[in-house]
């Protein structure tokens, strides 16, 4: 997992040395910027130049950090995968709130986000996998991962509100989770194109209609 | 409505001249190519010498029916249009079948063409909707068209199946046709990035299982 967005990553205490923390303040920033401009226009739409110029870095830097493009759009994917389930886990984890409202808070919470960037970016595990027959073969599988990841996340919070009788013991909770992230892609698809919620309710309703009680 | 896969189209009897024939030829194996490879690639990723390759097309000719890839990419969504409209109808208007059966019939021959092409081809108007913020302002209006109209076709075969007793008298039609739209390109993403139909029967058992009875 890489760092661009892992906030509670222990540091140690004092400055790394110099040359250091330049180094890695690149790679934060490459990736910070990678994961915006994949999330709003896919990989190979993505060009080098635009991705240096708006992390501010030199090509020679970008190919001391990454030998390729393909293997930062790895990286990228990590990072994105350690921001994703953070986000999810602040939602999906919170013992404060019961079970089904996590997963409302979840969508809110990504709903918000796209409304705030105008819904440009969207999700970039669905933007590349949208892509991914003219992707590298090892994005399918690195995509692939994420997805189940988020499903099983997903799966345990729905097994919670089995637990506590808030939706029927008949409840298949892996099979409901699977759903919604097939679903859930192309909501925030439709959205983008739309600008506008609406794809994103409209899926929310039914997916909470159709959790057996 | 282009011509490129409209083999319905009513044709006058004998040879147009030798130059309206090549023109009209060109046009269209440039729209057919156009449609292969967005389907597969999108927009962006799409290159106009991978396009002349395969039609086999000098950029002369290509230039002599669009005046710019924009243009072009335009005609295309349109050729899909004419062609995905001429698919769902021979489902879903077909009145040997029941109107359940025609949608589910409509669902297992756009797996089965999933299927045939190795799931590199999904749907060329989610893939242009995945792209939309980095697309031409024109096409997000023509795409979101070309949903509502799918979306249309869609609400009129459940009317039927509401009007034939076989979906409850409360079922609202037209929301639940956007709902399959929205899920159904989510679907296709997804089968695409697994290389399986798994995602599109998952989606397809949960659609039925809500209809209301």
């Amino acid at each position: 997992m890489e760092t661009a967005s892992v906030e509670s990553t222990p540091r140690r205490r004092g400055r790394p040395p110099k040359s250091t923390a330049t180094a890695l303040d690149t790679r934060a920033a490459l990736l910070r910027c990678g994961m915006e401009l994949l999330t709003e226009k896919g990989f190979h739409s993505t060009g080098l130049d635009e991705l240096l110029a708006r992390a501010g870095v030199t090509k020679g830097s970008f190919y001391h950090c990454f030998p390729s493009k393909e293997v930062f759009g790895l990286a990228v994917i990590d990072a994105y995968d350690a921001y994703f389930a953070g986000k999810l886990d602040r939602s999906l984890l919170s013992t404060e709130r019961q079970p089904l409202d996590r997963i409302a808070d979840f969508i809110a919470d990504a709903r918000a986000g796209m409304v705030r960037h105008h819904f440009r970016r969207g999700c970039l595990i669905g933007n590349l996998g949208q892509d991914s027959p003219a992707l590298p073969e090892a994005y399918r599988d690195r995509l692939e991962r994420v997805f189940l990841d988020w499903q099983a996340r997903l799966a345990r919070c729905l097994e919670l509100a089995r637990d506590a009788g808030l939706i029927a013991d008949s409840a298949n909770c892996n099979e409901l989770a699977e759903f919604f992230w097939i679903g859930w892609e192309g909501a925030v698809l439709r959205s983008k194109l739309m600008a506008s919620p609406r794809p994103l309710d409209v899926f929310t309703t039914a997916f909470f209609s159709m959790l057996p009680r």
